[in-house]
């Protein structure tokens, strides 16, 4: 493994408890990368002093010293990280296919699994209205999300070992799914939806058993672990 | 330029009128690459038979047999032709920090504009009932977006020469966005919305510069102009 012990830390905007910045939290961790964060409350997104790092006002973005880029979307900063710091592919693959099917997984969680849960989220727990017809379509699409990991995870499956997304190994793109998968089931118990609105160890047993391995790791528990007051300037 | 006329024709699958599918034709075009397309109707997509090549079952995907991938999600397409096709970096860089810069600006394209832009379109036009919370929240959001790359751009903006997302010239990720952009009128108008929705000359003067820019290339011409029966076979 490359020595990243010399690094200057990689500086992260953030919030706790909101999934795409603990994504990127989760590739530090793998990549035994030093950062420190910038913990930013919501009022202070959509501001000037934010925008001039990121004009898009939203989590998360990064400052790296030690090349000295600024960098938002979390897709972005991952493909960054593993790129700039991955050089022994301990979390990803730099060959021909593979290089290529982790960009898709990459894409299709950054833009099929993540703005639909949040769309769940969204109109389950915040919305102006009660509009079960907008619950039905977003609990449907994740639902629908979650059936195509589970049968694509389910084709990969060979005897007792756990299937990966791309190759025969965890990669970032596997952990970029974990956060929005964890906060499903929070979502709709917090809702109060019946169970078969939500039940993947039943409904989709190979997610269930892909995700149950990645809840474990130490990288996942740790973005999850920095909730306290005390931990969010990190 | 590179010599792409020895190369076999790249199989896209795609239907007209759809924005992600016609992001890959101007891609294509931009890059005067050799293709052929494999039209689906709608109620193939969710099928064995195109899951087999795209297990999300949405368009497009592609399969080049010049390297015998298979790939699908409209972002990592893009990427893999210009990893393989752009060499000379017509609508690309290869530098640091642009390229990573490419890359923020695409994933902010397809997890922020696109599934956006289309819940706006999905509450105005297909929504089982009419939700005007719903409508407002997503034409919010288009707003809010627009804005953003029309801040960016008129920051950038010098004399009377045309801004674009990254560097001083077009590239990809700037033609990620022209299809959205100018679907955002047609639905708005198709259901009959108040002007002030959504006006963008007056709203978003660097952005509808930019926009005016882009639809006037063939790439764009090329790609709105496979809408006719004969034409979907490619």
């Amino acid at each position: 493994m490359a020595d990243n012990s010399n690094l200057k830390p990689i500086q992260l905007w953030w919030r706790p408890m909101v999934p795409n910045p603990a994504k990127i939290i989760i590739i530090l961790e793998e990549l035994s990368l030093p950062y420190t964060g910038t913990y930013l409350e919501l009022e202070e997104l959509k501001q000037p002093k934010y925008e001039s790092i990121n004009p898009n006002g939203r989590l998360p973005s990064i400052h790296d010293p030690n090349t000295d880029i600024t960098l938002w979307e979390s897709g972005a900063i991952i493909n960054y990280l593993i790129a700039t710091y991955d050089k022994t592919n301990k979390i990803s693959y730099d060959t021909f296919p593979e290089k290529h099917h982790l960009d898709q997984w990459s894409y299709f969680q950054t833009s099929g699994q993540g703005p639909y849960f949040g769309q769940a989220a969204w109109f389950l727990l915040y919305h102006s209205e009660q509009v079960e017809s907008a619950k039905e379509r977003y609990l449907g699409e994740t639902r629908r999300v979650a059936g195509v990991l589970d049968k694509w995870l389910g084709s990969k499956t060979s005897g007792d070992g756990n299937a990966w997304l791309v190759g025969d190994k965890i990669t970032y793109v596997d952990l970029m799914f974990v956060n929005w998968n964890a906060a499903v089931g929070m979502f709709v118990q917090m809702a109060q939806r019946p169970k078969e609105d939500w039940d993947p160890e039943t409904q989709f047993p190979h997610f269930w058993k892909w995700q149950s391995a990645m809840v474990t790791r130490p990288s996942f528990l740790k973005a999850v672990s920095l909730q306290k007051a005390e931990d969010v300037h990190l």
